[in-house]
């Protein structure tokens, strides 16, 4: 992501807002100029301190490669915050392209494997403890169904993301009021109801639907990760971590730094969110404390869904070893079918009986051999979990990709 | 907001899944005997440790209540988590209600302050010092934007409220699938895609957009605060705050207290965020650690919307003040518009001259008396403050209210 | 945690406040009157937010019990603040007593656990894969060692809460300044340096404390789970918890429970420290936003001791099961010694053969039997952890519980 | 701060780790190796994601430089946590020797501000009203006495960190049990008491006391860019902030960046304490999720106190802007006292008067001239302001700084 969210990336934004004010007041010679410029980051970044952003030495940048009469036409109309937000809205914006591609293609790896295997038999879990069989491709539906919630609410949030444009106070006191549409078109932004530099709901919604999108895919790594735990083994990653010391481990690591990645953005989003009172017209602080929580959060999930997509998409899958670990409790996963057909209080005797439950149920009930063997079929007691399957991937043909 | 959030919401919420679920599987016994029932929270609170929720004893009741032979239609098919998840949903839709009508009515109130004040001069305020001139209206108008987004916001997440039903591990093994759009037509909740126990996206996105609303309402109070100050004094409330040893004070008390209901949910929306990652089939600790921070993030926007609106529908606006402050800098405030016809370097010399503006400028500039008065009229320079106060009430009053 | 941090506790702890500083200066009647009265809390919130705490009214009760003359002897010299401040330096001491103690008695389970097992051999897991062997008695120890500092911690904090005097402004205007070293002895409270009104280091210092307590703590619990799942199933709580549907499960619900309290807390302490800049002499908004996550980080902290107690105090711990589960990679466990021995490249080589490593060592190698036993044994191999254990256990025998 | 939390600074405590162990284990010519070794960040950094960290590659990079039969003595007995956790023990104990050294001249400078304005007269603000007098060198004891606990909370913290050795699960299986005492000695870290892997309160300390620090800075920033506003003006930045496009505006640039810093941290702090679960021997997420969190809290403090050295060492103090201020409100700033002498109830009637308060008392009491004059004397009513400061300034001298 260091492409999309560097320091060069916020340059090249900062940049694009002037270009685009300029072109928007029909000065051809700025654009030439700051066509022609290439500033160094470094170089704002020592000047920033003075006025707060870089702003305005990449202004008197700009100015400096134009004649003393057509100074006046750089940055016309605008103040530093326009500049940084329009810019944090582009950079914001870029970095969510490979993001949502990436999103989408980990859609596509959870759907291959939710189709893959609609019918592969695999314990349900809860609080740790063997519970129900359920199929390995529901599970993967669940990862898919999030994984496109998440991929709507960076959209939703993403189209949002506009364009800011108001003057010193918010008033466009120096401008005509069209130029915010053509700077909005131009660079590709949405055109707010008024300048949003004192209303941060854009950047609170992005916050927020980055931080669902973390959520989703920690919650795929962290079950990637119990899965392949080595007394479970049901799946590994194809090419798994190397280890210093160890050379027989194949450790799980993309599913590691996904959960790093993921469990690093709440706390960022609180940072956002307890920066939105913006003081009067410009805030004294928050506004400056926004941008390392949202280029960190960005950068965050775009390194987690790159990671996903690689765990998934190499995800060695034992079917069989899924197929056994059903068996380990001797036939009490189907305990709760059991309780259907002979009671729970029964079922509960023949648990505290100590024998196994197949032994048990032809011991003390009058079940035929067959009716207990089907009982007991796993394959047979995963409810609805094949139409599940089915559901989710209907949803998933039916997306468009905006 | 306690009617809504506590106890005994809680206790009515999953008595209400339970009854529809009765309800949804034709067993009209059960659902006289729920409607019978009269649970003792507190009773429920001490059992809940035992399975670490309260429907285990909650279930029990009800099944106390009707003959051994009937006690299987209760919570048929259903786990501890359905129950729980969907009295999450009905326990926040619900209060919700009061929530959105509040935002609804704060709209309405910066409305009327826009409306009102579209042309009352202010002083705009950027890093806490006097930048331009701009109006109330506007600044009220820019309050009513993002109040409407933090609704619409909520809104959504409302909408996505779902039920929750899968019984064991999601899979439905012991329920008709169409048990669950009965009981989400019942429950006047969405029926989800599919069972959502492991994907808590629709939590995070009612904890983000709580913390946008949260944010908001801050920045209202915030502002507030700040016009209130001895030194400015622009507003004030209605009905200050008391001080327990200063019999003058007329404090900012709402905004105060709106102002710390605020500031706790960023870090409650962190809490919920970090909760994401449920696994395998029900978290080990994840789920149990949602329903505090969520319910709190409830109670504290709740609380923020109810100060709000009291806050803004009891403001005095002291006009004069307003207008007085725009002096305070002898004409500074208007440097931007003087730098635009004399050029930025004259003025910063005029600045340093030390004369108030208006005496520097006639001593040192060709302009007119007349002109110099135009120049510094703060009312000639509030820029489309007026025109974005119009579109904002268009937009106010073209929206609906679902 | 109830009884130590409800609004009982909270109106007993103002009453504290107001009846030491009666005694402080020499109002015994003021404190007849005090003794004498029974506030409702509910009263008490109904009135608080026309000034923003129940100072107001609480204050009012306690006059309207005494002679007209005689009511300015109530509060004198104080401020709401000073009452709230110095009734959360209560509530919050009062509340670490039994959290401390807890905190002591969790301690004394890890010691028991680490040395009743300092040699019980277990599979040492990175990344959730095995590694090497270790003792069950060493993760205890590695709990145990935690805990101390987490304990030591919170008593640091405690040790700094202290009384605040400081009247309006927090310049003592209307008292003598020794009254506030009488408080704190009376009170049992730190006599500060300064008055703390706007020195928010105390609170920010025992949100952080409880913050490392919750994850000392949620890190015990999640070990648990873990080693309780089924397919590790090395122990298991001594009453775990009941299932609504499956009369089999054995849940691990008090690790489950403690997971939960531990992930609510450091959302609160975000929301502690970021209300930390506290304007002039009193903050608007920051103040008020302390108290419910401090009350909240309490309660959650309360409940995980609590549960970790109960947790340990009861866990069946099944020494074969994790001496078996060490055999689970047929000697692979044992890798890093024998590489030590052959080389790691001849461990790489061996693994690929994909022979047990037991055979592959006979068959590739020149190793005796007897030494390739030795090589694989796991008890072998636990370097230091018999005198880490022994370190811990020294360690815990020599603390002082102040 | 990049010099000493940067990539390279990284680098550079990885390699004093392999350096000290190599030293500590006798082995001369690794450490030549080491030392000839310039390792490029932006290499490692490519190869980390398929272990998870640089460790691998930098361990093979120092072996690549040794003759086969000696790489074994290079990393010997040590596991990539050891090299990563002993790093960030260093990387943050090296950056907290500025930010320790800064929070000191930062009490330096609040001490002579204090010692400056020991009696100048200041308004005290309560919920942003003026409320009582107070001192302005007050004020700066208060800020004063809250760095001496933040640099008290940071060192505690510092001393912590401690060096880590303990091998693939902490057992110290391939080493001696005194190397980790060697080490900590050369390379200044402390000695703990067991291996710290899992352990992660040092860590959590560490955050906590940067959220602290924080907080502390914030509020002085805060005071500040209150202080500043147009309409209070009491004091001023020495070298203000520039606008891009007003010339006139003096904006405290360093206070608004150091509140920005501040705001960042909560969040940062919340990341680290809900990483604290470490499963088993080695995190699979929370691990890796430490870094960049402690990286940035490290980073926004030490920008923070950077920012608030040169802020107070230039702070532009008007003290007579301070005393007119204290008039503003017509000596109801004296309420209090005034109501001591004639009673709440007449003050409440004499204010209701809407007089100013002197002509009321003249009008409506029997006070004499002299008697009113001494009544509404702000400095005859500033408490224990000046004594307060003097034990602040005397707890500053008294302070060592290790």
């Amino acid at each position: 992501m260091e492409a999309e969210l560097g320091d060069h990336a916020w340059v090249r934004a900062m940049l694009d807002f002037e270009r685009a004010l300029a072109h928007a007041q029909d000065a051809p010679d700025v654009v030439v100029a700051i066509d022609a410029l290439v500033p160094d980051p470094a170089d704002l970044g020592r000047a920033a301190p003075v006025s707060g952003t870089p702003v305005v030495p990449l202004v008197g940048a700009i100015r400096a490669a134009l004649p003393p009469d057509r100074r006046a036409a750089v940055h016309r109309g605008a103040t530093s915050q326009d500049v940084v937000d329009t810019a944090l809205s582009l950079v914001a914006s870029r970095s969510l392209r490979p993001i949502l591609a990436g999103l989408d293609a980990v859609a596509d790896e959870c759907a291959r494997l939710a189709r893959d295997h609609r019918d592969t038999l695999i314990t349900g879990r809860t609080l740790g403890q063997h519970a129900l069989p359920t199929t390995f491709g529901y599970k993967c539906a669940g990862w898919l169904v999030a994984v496109h919630e998440a991929a709507d609410g960076l959209r939703r949030a993403r189209d949002r993301l506009a364009v800011q444009f108001g003057g010193a106070v918010g008033t466009l006191a120096a401008a005509p009021a069209d130029v915010t549409d053509r700077l909005a078109a131009d660079l590709g932004l949405a055109a707010p109801t008024l300048p949003w530099h004192t209303d941060r709901t854009r950047i609170a919604g992005l916050a927020g639907a980055l931080g669902t999108a973390a959520g989703v895919l920690g919650k795929i790594a962290g079950d990637v990760v119990l899965l392949a735990q080595t007394e479970v083994a049901e799946v590994a990653e194809g090419a798994g971590g190397t280890s210093s010391t160890m050379p027989h481990k194949h450790n799980p690591i993309r599913a590691v730094l996904v959960s790093a990645c993921a469990r690093r953005v709440p706390g960022l989003v609180a940072s956002v969110l307890s920066a939105m009172a913006h003081e009067h017209e410009r805030a004294t602080g928050s506004w400056h404390a926004e941008w390392r929580p949202v280029t960190e959060s960005l950068s965050a999930v775009g390194g987690a869904v790159l990671g996903t997509r690689e765990l998934l998409s190499g995800l060695v899958v034992d079917v069989d070893r899924m197929r056994r670990n059903l068996d380990l409790t001797d036939g009490l996963l189907l305990a709760e079918r059991v309780a259907a057909h002979v009671g729970a209080d029964t079922v509960a005797e023949l648990v505290r009986a100590g024998l196994p439950l197949r032994e048990a149920l032809a011991a003390r009930t009058a079940l035929s051999e067959h009716e207990i063997a089907h009982l007991l079929d796993p394959a047979a007691y995963t409810g609805h979990a094949g139409a599940f399957v089915d559901r989710a991937l209907a949803a998933h043909r039916g997306r468009t990709r905006p």
